[in-house]
């Protein structure tokens, strides 16, 4: 159905949608984030391809929106994790920015509000899930929620502990009503976010994306890599499973999505829908309009 | 501060902003909507500069959100009106999709629900108001309460009568609060519209974007630029003017927004925000960490 050119096929020596998806032996903490798993080319080919590539996911999502506005209540619900500068911002503004924005229901998860606290952790989520024909995106998650509470105690491990069974409950039934979901975890080396926080201290053009508490963030990294393992561990569903993605190079990390998200709308095989009017009335009634 | 091409200053022998902003005298039945006002360029050189121009409108956009995740509450209304076929969808699509998702708030406004009828016809319009540091777009917006109500006698002239100056009051009240307010109505000739219905009904990769009444509304162009007229000689304030667009050709009617667009965020004079941390002390923290 969609375009695969010869050099597309030929620069992926595996599918990123399998050489990504995780696994019950993925380990995080051995995991090289400087690599580009399965993609044989460089930078400039990565880039070529994203402009080739995002044309192909940008007909498939307008046929996902034609569907939707003809009744189909499928979607797509795309949930990016990651540290601070793993490139969450980066990967909506370039890979998300390629379709049409009225396809698209963008939510944003931070430190929960005082409303948002007053309700269970999956009230805000269940908020912003995407209608029929859309294709979601949640820059964080509710995945926060067995994350940086973990790290950080905000909750004793009682609290949290369950909410593993809850959340594959929760996208158990997001996928039974239709909504294919598609986690990622971008990863960035410690270096690598050293160099970005670096650039974002150098640059007056940058400092509106420093925090300083991305800083006391690193201290707690070896936390981070292993309540991620634990999200892995205990969510990795067949009906949801995660990409684990590499994130230094940008280049990489943009293009691998694009491909799960092509990768995902394909597995919807959709048909233009057909019309629910009849044709040659129609086309009579304009004729003497 | 943004760039100007040499090419881009040619091209237009008067300002988008300056060309098509309504005045008194503005009469939409003499308007021919074929025409490119102000542009000189063929279409080649019109969509070789939306990409040029797109970017340029990235950077101001992205100027404006760092302004808005920094505390400041300016933002812009985009209000797009025009009858089916003037092409409100494409604009969103290959303009607004020229800039960061992240950076948009997109709002359609259909037909009211049961419980938008229950309130002031504004409240919908409220709830969706930009954010500080967005680009609100309304795909229609609360000029229908003053248009299709007017063309189809849905409510009587008493009621729709007074919400000029509602509407007037509504708008002078965003403006004070830091929304700077783009009008924009889109236009297409009779014979434009007919071509346009019928490829929707030619192709049945279009068939989703046809509705049947969309020929019943044909007959009611008449009273449609009656209803424009009006809103135009009533709602055409110094603070939030109207542009009139000829959209026959799209390529004309995207890069004019554009422009508008640009414009707006040029007079917005945005510098990128300082810093509200001490950048030494950062720079410490982090060779530290």
């Amino acid at each position: 159905m969609a375009k695969h050119s010869k050099k597309s096929t030929n620069l992926w020596s595996t599918p990123a949608a399998q050489v990504l998806r995780a696994t019950d032996d993925t380990r995080v903490e051995e995991i090289d984030f400087s690599l580009t798993p399965g993609f044989d080319g460089t930078k400039a080919d990565a880039q070529e391809l994203l402009a080739e590539r995002g044309q192909v996911l940008s007909a498939l999502q307008e046929k996902l929106y034609a569907n939707g506005r003809s009744g189909d209540l499928r979607s797509i619900l795309l949930v990016l994790q990651g540290m601070d500068t793993a490139g969450k911002g980066g990967m909506v503004r370039h890979v998300i920015g390629l379709v049409d924005p009225q396809g698209v229901d963008l939510a944003s998860f931070g430190v929960p509000t005082k409303e948002e606290r007053e309700h269970h952790y999956l009230w805000r989520i269940r908020n912003e899930l995407p209608g029929g024909g859309k294709i979601g995106v949640f820059d964080r998650s509710h995945y926060e929620d067995v994350l940086v509470v973990a790290v950080h105690d905000l909750v004793p491990r009682q609290v949290w502990e369950p909410r593993f069974d809850e959340i594959n409950a929760f996208e158990k039934e997001l996928v039974d009503e239709g909504t294919l979901v598609v986690k990622v975890a971008l990863f960035v080396s410690p270096e690598e976010q050293r160099t970005r926080l670096q650039e974002r201290l150098d640059r007056p053009d940058k400092y509106w994306k420093y925090n300083p508490g991305d800083v006391t963030e690193r201290g707690f990294l070896p936390q981070y890599r292993l309540a991620y393992q634990r999200i892995l561990d205990r969510t990795n569903t067949d009906y949801a499973p995660w990409h684990v993605i590499p994130a230094d190079r940008k280049w990489y990390s943009r293009l691998a999505v694009t491909e799960l998200l092509i990768d995902a709308l394909e597995r919807l095989d959709l048909d233009w829908p057909a019309a629910d009017f009849d044709v040659e009335v129609e086309k009579q009634r304009l004729a003497n309009s």
